[in-house]
C-alpha cells in the first residue's frame, strides 16, 4: 500500500458520503496520507491553520501548510500549497489558509474529519464527516506502518524498563517519568510527543493521571502507562511496579491481570469479535475502560474492544490490550501491543509486566 | 479584574463585530476566561471537541466540556455544560458538543477565536472572526495574570540554571533538555507542555530547534530557549552557553546581543513605541525574527516588537525581548521577560546570561 492507495481510499470515502472534495486535517490522518508528522505538543499553532491535506478526482493532492510546517524532504505525493505563517509582518496565515483551501475546495460539497478541516471549508453546503469512517481506514496496518509501530513500541519498551529502575532507585513519580521519558527520546534520538499516566497509590483507583512530587512509599503500587509519538507513530504500553512489599490483595490483582492479559493475547486472531474479547478478558476483573484499542498514526484507533463491540478482527491489525483492575488503595494495569497474524497474534511488546 | 469582567470584555469585541454570541475555544481565550487549563500535550483531543466558552448578554457564560475535561474544582464564573467524552460506548463526543453548541447560539449571529470555535458554529450566518481582537484584549495583565507569570518565569529560571549546569556536565542535546525539563517540573510540581528551542553548533544558526543526540563540541555555543505552560500560563526564557573556547565571533556577538537587551530593557516603558524599540534593538544585530512578544495565557500575545509596529506600549504588558545574532556557525540569542511598569520596566527573569 502506498500513500497514493491510502489517498485514493480515503477519496472514495468522501465519495460514498456525498462529497467532491475531502479535507483532513486530523494530524493523524495527515501523517497517514502524507508522512508529514504535524508538530502537536504546544496546542494549535497561533500562526497558521493545522497543515491540511486536500484530495479531489484527478487532482494531485495538496498539502496545505505553513512553510514553516513543510520539511524540505517531504517524499510524499503531494503538491504543497504553501504559504507564510509566522513572520515579523502581519499574521495572516489562517486566514491565508482559508482562502487557499476555498480556492481549492471551489463550489464543490466537502467531507472534513476533524474541527480543523471544518474550519478550513467556509461557504457552501454543510460538510460531510468522514472522521469515523477513516478511523476504520486506518485499522489494518500495511508493512510500512508495522515497521514504524514496531519502533515505538520498542521505544516504549525501553521507557517501561527505565521507569522500573527509577522505581527502584526511589525515585518520586515525576523524577520516574523524567528518567522514561529521557531514556526514550535518546533511544528515538529526538524530543517525542508523550501521553503519560505516571500515579502510585490511592490516586492510581482511578485509572491514570499525571505525575506528582508523591515519592511512591513501601507497600504502593505505581502504574506507569506510556504513549509516545515516535516519527509520527504511537506506541503504548503500561506495567505496574511494586514498591517494597505489596500488600496481598495487589499481588492477588496483578495475578488476576496478568492472567487477563495472557487469555486477551490467546484469544486474538482473525474472525475473532472485539466484543467478545472484551468479556473474556474483563471476566473477574473490575475496569471500566476499554480491554484495548489499535494504536497508528493515532493513539486510538480501530479495532476497539468495549463490550458489544462487533467488530471483527482482521490480519493486520495491531491492538494494544491493556486489562486493569483498580481498588480503594491501588491501581494495576499491565499493557502489551499486539499484531493480528494469519492464524493468532504476535506480541511487538517486550517490557516486562511482573509486579516485583 | 474578574473573570466576569473579562467575560464581559471579549463580549463586548464580539458585539462589536456584529455578533450576538461569543464561542472561544482557543486554549488560551479559555484559561483567560474561565481559569481552565486545557491538555494539549498531545494533540486534538479524538474523544471530544476543545473545551470552549460560550458568551451571549444576559445569560450565563457557559463552558462546554467533556466530563473529563472539567476538574470538579473549577472556580469560575461559567456554568457547566457538560457531555460524555471518552467512554467504552460509542464515542460520539464531537457531535454532541455541536449539539449542544447549537442549542446554545441558536439562531444568532456567533463571533469566533479558533477553527475549534468554527468548527461548533454549525449553521447560520458566517461568523465573525475576533482572535485578532482576544489577543489584543489580553495585552495589559491583571495582578492575578501577573502572580501566574511571575510563577512560569521562576520556573523557567530554574530550568536555564539547570541546562547550563547540564552543558557544563558535557551532556548532549537531549540530555540538556531533558535536564531542563526535569528541573523545572520538580519546580513546578507537575509536568509541564513546553515550547524548546535546543541546538548547538552550526544547527542554532537556523534560529532554534528541537534536540539531537549531538554533543555541543569544544567552541560549540548551546541555544537554549524554554517556554513551559506552569498552571496555563506560559514563561519564556532563552540563554545561550559556550562549550569550552568559545571563538572570537562568538563573544563579539554575545557582547552586541547582551547591549541590544540592555537597550531594550533600558527603553521599554509606557508611550514607547513597539516598533521603535524593535528597532534600537535590533541596530546592528542579525536576526529576522522578532524583537520581543508579549507572553500569558499563551505563548505569543501583543505587543509584537517586530519592525514597523505602532502599539503603544502600556503599563501592564509583559514582554519576552529576545534580540539574537545569528552567522553560518552558531547561533546566538538572550531573552528575559519584562513587566511594563509606570515609569519603565522590571525585569522578571533572573537566570543569567553570561556565555561562560
Amino acid at each position: 500500500v502506498s500513500r497514493a492507495d491510502r489517498q485514493g481510499a480515503a477519496l472514495e470515502l468522501a465519495l460514498a458520503a456525498g462529497a467532491e472534495v475531502l479535507v483532513c486535517a486530523d494530524p493523524a490522518n495527515v501523517h497517514w496520507l502524507t508522512g508529514l508528522v504535524v508538530e502537536i505538543e504546544t496546542g494549535p499553532n497561533p500562526f497558521a491553520a493545522a497543515p491540511a491535506v486536500l484530495i479531489a478526482a484527478g487532482e494531485p493532492a495538496r498539502l496545505l501548510a505553513a512553510e514553516e510546517d513543510l520539511p524540505e524532504d517531504l517524499e510524499v505525493r503531494v503538491e504543497p500549497l504553501a504559504y507564510t505563517g509566522f513572520s515579523t509582518g502581519p499574521l495572516s496565515g489562517i486566514g491565508r489558509a482559508r482562502e487557499l483551501a476555498a480556492g481549492v475546495i471551489g463550489g464543490r460539497r466537502a467531507a472534513v474529519d476533524s474541527a480543523a478541516a471544518r474550519a478550513l471549508v467556509t461557504a457552501g453546503t454543510k460538510p460531510a464527516d468522514v472522521a469515523a469512517a477513516l478511523v476504520e481506514a486506518r485499522a489494518v496496518k500495511d508493512s510500512e506502518e508495522l515497521e514504524a509501530i514496531r519502533k515505538a513500541i520498542a521505544v516504549t519498551d525501553v521507557g517501561q524498563e527505565r521507569a522500573r529502575a527509577a522505581v527502584a532507585e526511589g525515585g518520586d513519580e515525576l523524577e520516574v517519568l523524567a528518567a522514561a521519558r529521557a531514556a526514550m527520546e535518546a533511544t528515538a534520538g529526538e524530543r517525542l510527543p508523550l501521553g503519560a499516566d505516571l500515579v502510585s497509590g490511592p490516586r492510581a483507583a482511578a485509572m491514570g493521571g499525571g505525575p506528582s512530587a508523591h515519592r511512591p512509599a513501601p507497600g504502593e503500587l505505581v502504574l506507569c502507562d506510556l504513549a509516545p509519538r515516535v516519527a509520527g507513530t504511537w506506541g503504548d504500553s503500561c506495567a505496574t511496579f511494586a514498591v517494597g512489599d505489596p500488600p496481598a490483595a495487589a499481588r492477588a490483582a496483578h495475578g488476576r491481570v496478568r492472567e487477563a492479559l495472557e487469555r486477551a493475547i490467546e484469544a486474538v486472531r482473525p474472525g475473532a469479535v472485539a466484543g467478545a474479547i472484551d468479556a473474556l478478558t474483563r471476566d473477574g476483573l473490575d475496569y471500566s475502560h476499554h480491554t484495548g484499542h489499535g494504536i497508528g498514526s493515532s493513539f486510538y484507533e480501530s479495532p476497539r474492544l468495549v463490550p458489544g463491540a462487533d467488530t471483527t478482527l482482521r490480519e493486520g491489525m495491531v491492538i494494544a490490550l491493556e486489562p486493569a483492575y483498580y481498588d480503594a488503595g491501588f491501581g494495576l494495569r499491565l499493557e502489551h501491543v499486539v499484531r493480528v497474524t494469519a492464524d493468532g497474534c504476535e506480541d511487538l511488546s517486550t517490557h516486562r509486566l511482573e509486579l516485583e
